[in-house]
């Protein structure tokens, strides 16, 4: 179980949306009130591209707690970014390390997950299998979520987004049916490659973790009625975060079951999100 | 806020009362009962005598959460101790690194805090410059609670321990007072020389964090009438918890307000606490 | 390029070979004579057995330098140990992270690794698929070195120790002729079950990195006249080294190229390594 | 013993100083050729300044050496700036942990020191007695390096940073006669106010650590001919390091014995450095 934020739109101090607003990411490391478990304490991530350089992100990330971490407080303090995703982590059991700390990225690409494949231990093999050879050599960690990262590059993740993540999320699921586990998939997802953000929420079981998406510009603007740079937001700004960030009605919208989401300069889309067989 | 345990008694594994225990100190990392807060996650440390070794005490301290930590688990499921304290750490805002995590340890002696001392930053200075010039350059980390003992230490803690313990809350509290803080001390606290184990529940406004003691080795026999190791434990066995290690009534004795314990060889012994003027 | 310690006999507090000797293994850490690097900063490890508790090793790993570890020159001081191996790491590229930390562990079984598989990353799919598919989910880490150690795990090291290391070298150089390497094992290596020791030394190119064993327990004796524990060692102790501890002649002697040892109780054998086919 | 650069002109991303020269910071971590110790690898840190932020400046510092950490390499080539100092620690015997990793920080100020007080152990009280008590608080290690920063600060840093910096060290040596230590300063110091960049070299014995500056501009673009964004650098520019950062002749002046530098905008001084009494 994890927590992640994801941000597209004006550049904004990191902090923002990590530590300065009510019910934060940070806030979540300790307190999650909406998922399995209340403490995401296992190692924490952050991504971002800059206005200068969208075609290759930025990372930090720790295995110490986002909360207790003063570089991770230093530096989204000062640096500004109109794309960025952030995660802290509760492992499901792989070992808490840099590598199996989200975001994950290979070129351009950022990608983060909250959820777990279940029966991983059993399907380890054989997912890994399935990942395009030349891929093979960039994997650094042990984590679930990072094979299913590498296993919608070897689908297509940089031609067609959605369709290499269907395709990756099906390919688990045959795997799973082979090995007898059941409900193998469950996630939330969010990936960009600097230009555009997605997220996906969906599971086998059709009961996913949270995810919810800011209604528009002026839900922020609600939100902090008394900061200035919020209020100089352009109208395309969304953020899309495993949890709501305060409980200010009508400004978080869930995103649905079995649904994606595509943000991008001028341009924000939801559509149904259907596992494929590759 | 922070926990510990205290175990005097038959060699046991120490994974007994920290790993295998229902509520046992690593699951009160993730979710404290008791506690101001429910996470311990700030780093922690353990320090055990062996039965060759009483007067040379080794230290294990990390700055991870003790729930992620491997080598935590494989150490204290491989060594057995007649004596060890063992503390999960929450800031209250000091630094989260490995000489600000419990136990202190000087010598043969160990200590362990759990609690604050109010008004530290402004008194920091007043209080560091009464402990004793010899032992000043020992002082590693920055946290009050590593100065309570160091001013233990000035105060006599090797020759009379309650006493030099009772003075050196007197001394803060005294000191307090020039500064015009309220209720200076909150504090649990467990100390041992290898020989016997102290644990003291007190603070200035009477309202102390929670402090209990099993009531004799057939309260431990009772928690695990499974495990055969407890089956051998020697009469005088006695643990001294923050938190009760699971729900069986009649097993864990609160120990009362502005009270001492003191176990070793054949003894267990209760006496009032009352700080006094050093 | 890494440096190693191995130890069997007559139980010694640890950190006799790591840190009280002359140029002991926490020395080379810092300044190696006799490696590719002369720093070995990325990691340590620690396995050892107890006279208790010869079938499940205990294990401490770090990812900071060895030389600077505070818990280490603690634990080694108060553990005495009749067999242990120690490992401090200079990565060849893969991450500084305690799952790529030697020694590897499975069941009672501990593994070393200086060296490097030479194209690893062209091979490592490769090397990885032979593996045995219920050992595939133990792998934790990234390094070649695990893999060679899961390689002769699944040729048989519980079997026949030595058999199945000269097919899991024989594998890989098949492999590597195959995607047009050249020379691609470089290693010594060193492990154990709890009841014997094997120490390797083999490259493909025959040119391998040092590998030194000590005379005989005079030798020992010689080296630290002064060191009451050391004038009571049993005759069968031995030491297995990269690089011997200290510079007096006679000591140390060099193991010869393709060549295997075997220490054990009465038992010091000396083979000729030649790897198979499997 | 430590290693440290600085640098004041046109905005460079950082790692062309820290990574891409020859000899550069990274690699003087590893092989320091002018130090007391060839390994550099106990924490790092780096503070920078960004154009749009003089009087905040950012912070990064890490408990590994400098060569491996992952999050390091990432962020100095992703973030310009127009004047930081990096600095790599090898500890003269005080822990290892981020509060004891330079640069220190005093609001706008940020600090490095190559070097030891000696007698350090002896005199720590005394000299922490006399900072400004106000200041107090704020020191979070305990080297010898940051209290020597809050004894400048004590004594006029903000207000004429020579001269409280000749107080500084003149208190230093006043205490260590008191005490009967010889030759207490050996310093090498770089310190900012986000406006201008001194550097100073000095030791009471009058055989400094190295230093060294850039002749002028023209030195830098000689350096890497190559490198476009250098043959922009105003002609401002100047770099201070501890060892040069390569072995063309010519380029490298090195700073003489007891000479402080002061760089600022179209600005390059160089004064005596005599200890004054406060």
């Amino acid at each position: 179980m994890c927590r992640w934020n994801a941000y597209f739109g004006h550049p904004v101090l990191i902090d923002e949306l990590l530590f300065r607003t009510e019910h934060g990411l940070i806030d979540q490391s300790l307190h999650a009130r909406m998922g399995v478990e209340t403490t995401n304490g296992d190692g924490f991530g952050l991504g971002w591209y800059t206005d200068n350089n969208r075609s290759d992100p930025c990372r930090y990330r720790g295995v110490t707690p986002a909360w207790n971490d003063a570089n991770l407080r230093d530096l989204t303090s000062h640096i500004e970014s109109p794309l960025f995703l952030a995660h802290i982590r509760a492992t499901t059991g792989t070992p808490v390390q840099q590598t199996n700390c989200h975001p994950f990225r290979h070129g351009r690409w950022l990608f983060v997950h909250n959820g777990v494949i279940n029966g991983y231990p059993q399907m380890r093999r054989d997912l890994v299998l399935a990942i395009e050879p030349s891929l093979f050599g960039a994997i650094a960690g042990s984590t679930d979520s990072e094979v299913l990262f590498y296993l919608a590059l070897t689908f297509g993740l940089e031609d067609d987004p959605l369709l290499a993540m269907e395709r990756a999320v099906g390919f688990v699921e045959t795997t799973a049916k082979s090995h007898g586990v059941e409900n193998p998939v469950q996630m939330t997802v969010g990936f960009s490659n600097g230009e555009r953000l997605w997220g996906v929420r969906y599971s086998s079981e059709h009961r996913s973790r949270t995810l919810f998406v800011s209604e528009d510009v002026s839900a922020l603007r609600q939100l902090h009625p008394g900061n200035p740079r919020l209020q100089q937001l352009t109208d395309e700004a969304r953020a899309i975060v495993s949890e709501p960030l305060s409980d200010l009605p009508g400004v978080w919208l869930e995103v649905p079951e079995s649904t994606a989401l595509i943000i991008g300069p001028g341009d924000f889309e939801r559509r149904p999100f259907h596992p494929q067989q590759p």
